[in-house]
């Protein structure tokens, strides 16, 4: 017995969850979990269906699902569900959400797989040690920016990798790099977006005098801080809390945030609807 | 064009969706939201799904629906969505909640029908009037209490009560009045249950020294304040908030918690498992 | 004996405590809460100190603190505790967050007095006279608004106003309006700010695909929807969520982020620092 | 220039503020800040005030309060703020408070020294060592508990410990123990105290089908999960949560729960009164 999520976009029409509800009848398969949603804005349907199917191989399955759906003109994404994500996770010297992220995946929380951590900074590779997981030191100057991307995407190819994760790597990547790994990169962003874009947020946020701060976790677009929320969250604050308090307290945020929109990804549970995103929680 | 609700409660057992997506989509249908859960500790699978429907009257659609689901052994609710529940509410000289109901339907956030409140103090009888409503002044004494909930009971049935809403009513009912009105009956209590049952839960709290209070809607039944949980709510507090603070405070969680609730109630989002909800939040 | 609420601001130094303390020592005052703080960026330090005293007029106190906090360039404000600030209450034809203010203030929640409520549509009316709360309606056109800004700011002279709320109300006030009637205006914005400053937040809230929306109680400046914040507080959306239900679930964070911060505000709980606020909760 | 934290209890009564601040004065101190409480349930007035002081020892600044204060009938703590506590953490072979709170004091966000980690499982070694700290490995069976406990009071007094945290140690520790470490044992308990005491509290939440989950630090007394309660938190879950679900977002509720309690009573932040605490937030 084999777990299946079958992932399914197209416009939206009648009969969509008929067919597919068909296929899996007909394989015997038996539906363990299914959302469904259809966007008004971009007249998007999108289905998750989590199924159990036995005696049947991943191509015979994806052939009827394909024969049964494709009046409908949709994107199928049919996945083994204990095939595990390979994530690489860039990082600079502030390693909170790092460790947060090794330490999920060595309990089993975090079903992934980390070929690969690459530093713009040395301190992570202790870390990454204590957790059996390589780190790459790449030093970053302004001058060897292309070079740096260039060996990313370099590794992130050998390595089959799935989706990166920038844990607090506080570089801004190259359009070209963002657009060859769209919806393959996963940012946080330590403020509540769309409030205090760009750097220092916490500090921006202190002055601003704000009684909550926030993180945000995106895709990341050639857009700096655009890209699409896949999940954000807020703590209270007070005007004892000096920036370096904010920091402090933005740590949780950041960490919980990430890991739960990583989660959220590798679980097939977000779906792009142009600038904004479905989510199907549990 | 009418949009219908339809709930179905039945076995897990492949084939439910099927049949159902079939029904619908004989009739042309166009399904515009749908949910569903497999409960693993009851084994009950659940699905709440809303379609648009041209051409065809409720008896037909039920007919269509009855045969294609026929051999799942399935609960089956049809409804109009824009049918309003009729709803019945019981308060005391405490009315924050009800108010709160009043109003929430006065501006159509809340699609109920109110046709009647009943109290046992004679306060709320000028709010009522302002909203529109129907008020009874019912004193509850400790010698009538069968006699009260006699006239209630009867009033439900007279006006066609599909809920009755315990808008801090503040008066325990009979085991045979809440097994009368199973699943129909919904209360506000002023705790995050399990803890501080009974009465004066803010003292309780206050007591206890915790950092959050909390409140609970739930179904009634004839086990005092253990009914199934369908919302709840905390709110922080300190030291610095007396008994009477978190009453204040309570006020604001108890008539969002209660308005929540009914809301998710009367548009058939709750789903009974044993002890337990499944609820199809938005 | 009569409570009073003293609130004091002055240049950082040693000292302050103690003279202050010595003060109402001086006068066999019982201290009964005190906080303080002291504010970094602007050097200030602020307390707010409530105390019981027996046998001597406000005049004597105030003489007395005057006399031994006349060193430190403090400005002093002393209130009776059960002094009731005078509100003045804008509003539209949104009316939820006026409504919600004259509950609290029905049932002794929040020690205010209303004695008159303005607003520019005529449908609050009613409301306002099923509470006893004057309305008058002044019509906005582009053309009267000089004329209808003087008219509120003669009520508010001849009224003795202490605080305009805006609850809702939906009008760009002039700048000589505002500067006026300096950290006297509390207005609800219906967003999380910074974010979605200006119309229509929650549809901005929307097409950005934000998963939590929020509402910001902040005092009015002529910088419009940049004043200082005393409270903030958000909600978590789904993608199920259109513009219409973001607006509906608005409306609860609305009045009651509105709600607080007026309470605090009427409490003394709130310092202005700059562009930023000290609050002093309970 | 060395600054200090002066804890004080006694019972409430004019003057004490005003002693104090007189002491400070004295000494030439500056008062950074204080928070005071009269709790009017024990009739207890408690003062946290920090300050910087040049040229006066402890034992100097010791003297002197202890003469201003002699009447009062205080209780009086002082303390070097950059004092750190020395914290033996008690664990199982569950370890992700452990784990929390050995990287929060390796970036220095807590403030804390840790000499030991004793466990009663053997796995935490490995991640001891990562982070430097020396782990005792301590097996408990039904009988030998009598004499885990001795060696752990042995240590806890050998190294001089002023705090020990329970994180996930899943023992119930005899009265005796609990009575000799009276207000130096932080636990934390996987629920929303008073909800779901006792053994696997996930399991019961998930039977009850709460709607909220939560996490409680307390102070350890003889009465199990009876203590003085720090600090508390809740997540929202659904019914799509399994137990299992649910001990895994209590991770993050216990992690995050108890760093916190463990930095505010190492800060001095946490009163205790009676059965209640007071904490004195930044």
């Amino acid at each position: 017995m084999a777990r299946y999520v079958l992932s399914l976009q197209c416009p939206d029409q009648p009969g969509v969850v008929h067919a597919a509800s068909k296929a899996i009848l007909a394989l015997r398969g038996n539906v363990t979990d299914s959302q469904q949603f259809s966007d008004p804005q971009t007249g998007t349907f999108c289905l998750r269906t989590a199924f159990d199917i036995d005696g049947h191989d991943e191509a015979e399955i994806r052939a009827v699902l394909n024969t049964e759906l494709a009046a409908f003109g949709a994107t199928l994404r049919l996945r083994l569900e204990n095939d595990r994500h390979r994530v690489l996770i860039l990082v600079s010297n502030v390693d909170h959400c790092l460790v947060d992220l090794l330490y999920r995946r060595s309990i089993g929380e975090l079903s992934i797989d980390v070929p690969l951590v690459i530093g713009n900074h040395p301190e992570p590779a202790a870390m990454c040690a204590s957790y059996g997981v390589d780190f790459l030191y790449l030093p970053t100057t302004t001058d060897n920016k292309a070079e740096v991307e260039a060996t990313i995407a370099a590794k992130a190819r050998e390595l089959s990798i799935d989706l990166i994760v920038l844990a607090r790597y506080m570089q801004i990547l190259s359009s070209d790099f963002c657009n060859n790994f769209e919806s393959m990169i996963i940012n946080i962003h330590h403020s509540f977006l769309p409030g205090f874009k760009g750097a220092r947020p916490y500090h921006q946020a202190y002055q601003r005098g704000v009684k909550l701060i926030g993180a945000t976790a995106h895709y990341v677009t050639s857009d700096l801080d655009e890209g699409p929320i896949i999940e954000q969250d807020v703590a209270r604050v007070s005007h004892r809390h000096e920036p370096a308090d904010l920091v402090a307290m933005g740590r949780d945020l950041e960490r919980t945030v990430l890991a739960r929109a990583v989660r959220l990804h590798v679980e097939d549970r977000v779906v792009l609807l142009g600038h904004r995103t479905a989510v199907f929680y549990r």
